[in-house]
């Protein structure tokens, strides 16, 4: 088949947003104002783990300009962004479960006199014996944070078995085995949360949030208010960075919605910042044991791994985190045998959701680095002991997962090359040191959140007899450019310019449901829904133009503004005409598109996370200055290797690999969410978290590797997400090559390279834990599920 | 057929944006504000008739705050409703046409200072002889306000003739000539005009204004301002009152449009309300000579009529107006020959456009006092002369109109009745009065204004899986409710509340086409789009519907929120699950729907204002007292019928009938637009013009008179309009049988009851003119069209 020219596509057009935001036009959510506005603020505990003894708000209630007062009774309907866990309360009823938690909301005319006011109110707390770790977690066995957790504070455990674990290892020269950490940390973005709520005069609810998920929090809307969800539009403001964290519905829209309903009027909260990052839902710190059986030429026969997620006070998406951590082991390298055991525990502490990755970015630093020292081992180049067992296009992994096209090797080899990996591997003077990594990243995963039966995406169009084009899509632009994507993605379809297309997204009233913006899903999913659509109204088109310039439709193309003969381009009519033609024919045009990704024969439980419609990949070579005397870091370059099927538009892609490596940085070298016994969150500032600025982020030489996905819209894959992953590998490797110690904990900050140049750095301890009985699952023969005893 | 049981259609439910409303909490243009927003003024002329030599603006661009100011220069492309007549530009390039006319416009930090800035602008006037009259503009002949217009200051002349005329007069045994006036007047709505402007960073152009018409504003927008159409956004704001005066595009619109292209900045203008009786659009003066022939038992054969409209300085939607005067006459009773005579002139005055009735309620008067007086002098009642001659419902008038549904007989009986005409007719004390009137009204004109093949009106809807249900239509809510009426439409089609649909309408990027809200169109034109539309889902609801319950789909109904058999209605899913079921079967659920009227046999130039998918009737008695000593006139009760098919809303037709004959008395009663020589309005303020206050309105007793037009969506024709009609003449003959005077002048105020009593009052006088020859139609024939000499 011959290559399809693209007019729009792979074009490095600037994002259709990009003037309004450089011009300051954007409106943020904290940048609408209503008249007869309100605001609100949460009381939050101070404590970890407490019993709600009694709330007495009369103080408060009775403060000239405060228009309403709410707790938890107000509110009683337990939410949760997954059906089966839905163990949140807007406002707590009986317990607090982490210093931050919100236990009342007050509306007053301003935020300073909310502020006193929440001052005002009388929470009688009986303190409880808090949990704070995860070895407390599962040994804290009366001391439960939920009272229907299964074990002690175990939500979640989990146990998956694929090929033959015996036989693997049995085959193996060599087993090793491995424990590492990965601290937890959050998303930052520079928008801190805000929502804005009116109930109206017609008892129809609205709510303005910054928000990835519209869909979501308009179903938790309905039904913690008890409202039809047909009476409540929730609309995505322009989000000012996500990256994960604005993916669960949250107390303070919820409660700024009861508010609202309380007092008639508009009702703003803005979080600060210090709440921002106890609210967060950022990563998980994970630890985690793995044993791997290599042959002595480096391939590999068996894996296990094993991962304890420290989920804090709720689940938020953590039943997804953890299948997430056991999920895409098998999606880089061949691997025969697999057994994964992860558990998700509860501790007094805020709550760990998506970031970035989403629950892959831990093991793939286990993995990458553990490789790394197989091979130091095995005497290999750890790049050759890789490229000798890549997974291949069109094959199926151990655990069942479809791999569809693969730019793995391609990514490996540029990096390389560009790099001189050959000349400068254990060839840098101590002090300097170069590593490598590599990974692979879903595009939307292969279920919805909830729901099988229904679209993952789907986009309503309108063509305007003007020329002009509007797609309503559900999903959220939040940075990544997603709006970008639909307008050129309509462009390219109808051979128009971008400017041409209007994209309303993110307003559950105008827009059909899209799942939202998180796991790297809206490319793929709404692209595929978009070309969908547009595909109707250009049969419509086509039949009118081959009609007009008696063409076959079959040698119709759109392009400049023409419909026009493929073989004759000068025989065309122009887009505005063929729309007024079609318009008289069939009457006003617009049509309906939608997306589900095909069916995966992986059928076991909590398959769902790793079957998607295809796996980006990325490799990382970074190159680093590592100070034997202090243990700083200076990282000097970072080549980046992207597989982003077709790059839909490489500035776009490039940004969001850079975006990648600067967040991966941060995450490897500096940022984590740490916590006081008291439960007090040690450093909730931007100050003193640290995050790397343009001074500490090196030079980044991005390489994209487009395969042409068959499932991908004009073949995308993902690429916000993936690249993150082999850099924090990339740079632990480096850091050995530099200095040569091995640090197996994330942040790898100087003390601990100090500690370990010194032998002071104790290896990570994983608890012991007794994992369910695995669930063995063999393709085509399906799960082999253990009988309860 | 059984009669369809509804459960929305028919009921007096409120009006979906009435909370809102009451509340306060509506915004109409004047209620936004935007960040960084500057504010705009027009210079206009305070000469009626002027060449521009010259305008120098530096003096008032230099003034501290004024961001821009322009000029003709700037704006120069012509533009105006109709396509033949695009006379008029935003701001005046080389000539002035009345009293208000803009010559240029300042954008600057506050209203006061564009004020300001206005009286620094210097403008050269050559000042030319006005035209101020219909006999000035038609015996001005080298004196021309537009150099294109054809005889002297004759806009358009029209003549057409149909059936019989020789005949018709050769068998009368009577045979009247009659002339009358109805002045002009304005619409008068509570909100006046206003827009706002905003050019963004990325070149695209959105406008919020109180307009009618948005997708009209949208293509002039374009081509004033040389961008396309794709690049411009137009959002109609709710607006405060229209009546046909928010039709036309207008010059603050463009100005502001401009102003904010050049500097970047929103630009709001509102016009003030002495600005408003300037720009207004409104009912043309008209003078009619009317020449009919009857026999003894009043039996109509033949009508002449003659029609003058004083056009004022531009074109509008004058060409409409002209056939207007001439189409309807046929509709109410029998008429075996016909023939029109109409020319529009334009004077420098304000221009005239579409007001509530558009160019019929003048006819109207002249042909109901007329038969009122024919009646007298036969001696016959003047109700029963007209009941033994009513068009019959599926019948064809000889101009070529279709009739389908007349309620025109149950209106007359009906009000008679309510009003014991027969006992009160003739038999009243001196000073005390009753007439009677009836008349016809269409639902929307049979061809667009443009265009003709284009759906007049388009719809496109989105089902949520929660169960809202939105519709996106370009028409507008000019208050007489259509976004309600549109929310009712689809509640009865998917049986779920109105209050589960959200309505967005006037918004050119969102919403589908519609021609807008005039002529009476949107209900029936909408309304039908609507109904196709939800057919679209409706079938695919009842497929799934029908498989899960198995119930064959022409079994099923939705209704009370539930999908259910018709036979068994317990057996059922509500409509939720059914959309649900829906959409995981065949993806994202919307459809569109659009309307266009069946095509017309009458085919003559013109033809297009009278077709229409239905005519509505109406009737009216009033009952009034006239005091002999002053002339002053106090309306006891107005008894009105109107047929208006359906009633959609049964709340809402007696709303808009009852609006009816408040401005119908107002228009009989006290309402014109009278000018100085200088072309100064005389009484441009809502004190001195005077309007009816709730105290000088009478009772109104509304009987709707429902048929089930074919046609129309669920049965309905029109209501907003028609209703007007009947009561003007009915107080003019009231009046007669009250102190025995005939008023052939509009409006009847006590002087001119003063002058006629005592036998001062002059009869209308009406110019000569040479019409050009008629063209002659006869039913399937075709037109006749002179050959020019």
């Amino acid at each position: 088949m011959k290559e399809r020219k693209f007019s729009v596509i792979g074009k490095p057009l600037p994002k259709i947003d990009a003037m309004a935001k450089c011009a300051g036009e954007t409106l943020y959510a904290d940048d609408l104002f209503f008249s007869r506005m309100i605001y609100a603020k949460l009381l939050r505990s101070p404590h970890p783990h407490a019993r709600l003894r009694s709330i007495s708000t009369e103080r408060a209630a009775g403060l000239d300009g405060v228009y309403a007062v709410i707790t938890g009774k107000d509110l009683p309907e337990k939410f949760g962004i997954m059906p089966s866990t839905q163990d949140e309360e807007a406002l707590a009823v009986e317990k607090v479960r982490y210093v931050g938690d919100p236990v009342a909301a007050v509306a007053a005319s301003s935020e300073t006199l909310a502020e006193k006011a929440l001052e005002l109110i009388d929470v009688d707390y009986e303190v409880l014996k808090s949990v704070l770790s995860i070895e407390e977690a599962l040994t804290e066995v009366d001391n439960r944070i939920h009272s229907w957790n299964r074990y002690a504070n175990v939500q979640k455990a989990v146990s998956l078995e694929f090929g033959d674990m015996e036989k693997g290892f049995e085959g193996a020269d060599h087993i090793y085995e491995d424990t590492f950490f990965f601290q937890g940390n959050t998303h930052l973005p520079m928008e801190q949360y805000c929502t804005i709520a009116f109930s109206g005069p017609d008892g129809k609810l609205s709510v303005w949030s910054s928000t990835q998920t519209p869909h979501y929090l308009h179903r938790t809307l309905s039904k913690v208010l008890g409202l039809p969800m047909s009476r409540i539009r929730v609309v995505a403001t322009p989000v000012g960075g996500g990256f994960g964290g604005k993916s669960d519905p949250f107390s303070h829209e919820l409660s700024v919605a009861k508010l609202s309903m309380t007092t008639g009027r508009p009702v703003k909260i803005t979080l600060t910042r210090e709440e921002s990052f106890y609210v967060h839902r950022g990563r998980h710190p994970v630890k985690m044991w793995i044993k791997t059986g290599v042959k002595n030429d480096g391939t590999l026969q068996a894996m296990h791994f094993r991962s304890f997620l420290d989920g804090g006070g709720y689940s938020s998406y953590g039943l997804a985190s953890v299948y997430y951590t056991g999920a895409l082991q098998t999606v880089t390298y061949k691997l025969p045998a697999y057994k994964f055991e992860g558990a998700r525990v509860f501790t007094n502490k805020p709550p760990c959701g998506p970031k970035r990755g989403h629950g892959t970015p831990q093991p793939r630093f286990a993995v990458e680095v553990q490789l790394d020292e197989i091979a130091e081992k095995l005497g290999i180049d750890p790049i050759d002991l890789r490229l000798k067992q890549l997974v291949e296009p069109n094959s199926e992994t151990v655990n069942g997962l479809r791999i569809s096209t693969t730019g793995l090797r391609e990514c490996i080899e540029k990096v390389a090359a560009k790099a001189e990996w050959k000349k400068k591997f254990r060839q840098l003077p101590f002090g300097r040191g170069i590593g490598f990594a590599a990974s692979a990243y879903i595009s939307g995963a292969g279920l919805p959140i909830y729901w099988n039966e229904m679209p993952q995406s789907g986009v309503q169009i309108k063509l305007d007899r003007g020329g002009g084009i509007t797609i309503f899509c559900g999903s959220t632009d939040i940075g990544q450019g997603s709006d970008s994507i639909l307008a050129f993605a309509v462009a390219e379809e109808f051979g128009v310019d971008p400017a041409d297309v209007r994209v309303v997204t993110g307003d559950t009233d105008l827009t059909p449901v899209d799942l939202g913006s998180y796991s790297s899903r809206v490319t793929v999913m709404t692209g595929n829904a978009t070309i969908q659509a547009c595909g109707k109204l250009k049969e419509m088109l086509y039949q009118v133009a081959g009609e007009v310039l008696e063409v076959p439709s079959d040698d119709l193309e759109m392009a400049e503004g023409q419909v026009r003969s493929i073989s004759y381009p000068a025989r065309g009519i122009s887009f505005v005409e063929c729309v007024q033609k079609a318009e008289a024919k069939f009457g006003t045009l617009g049509a309906t598109g939608s997306y589900s990704p095909p069916k995966h024969p992986a059928n076991y439980k909590g398959s769902g996370v790793g079957p998607t419609t295809a796996y980006s990949f990325s490799t990382s070579i970074v190159e680093l200055a590592c100070d034997g005397e202090t243990g700083d870091i200076k990282i000097d370059k970072v080549w980046i290797a992207h597989d982003c099927g077709r790059a839909f538009n490489p500035l776009l892609v490039e940004g969001q690999t850079e975006g990648s490596v600067y967040m991966a940085l941060g995450e490897v070298l500096m940022e984590e969410q740490v916590f006081r016994k008291s439960g007090l969150h040690k450093i909730p500032s931007m100050l003193e978290y640290k995050s790397p600025t343009t001074l500490e982020t090196p030079e980044i030489e991005t390489i994209l590797v487009e395969t042409n996905d068959p499932e991908g819209p004009f073949g995308a894959k993902e690429a916000g997400q993936g690249p993150l992953l082999p850099v924090i590998p990339a740079v632990a490797n480096a850091v050995y090559d530099a200095v040569g110690v091995r640090i197996h904990e994330i942040p790898i900050t100087g003390d601990k390279i100090l500690r370990a140049l010194e032998g002071r750095l104790k290896p990570v301890s994983v608890p012991s834990f007794e994992f369910p009985p695995p669930v063995k699952w063999q393709p085509g023969k399906g799960a082999e599920v253990p009988q309860k005893s």
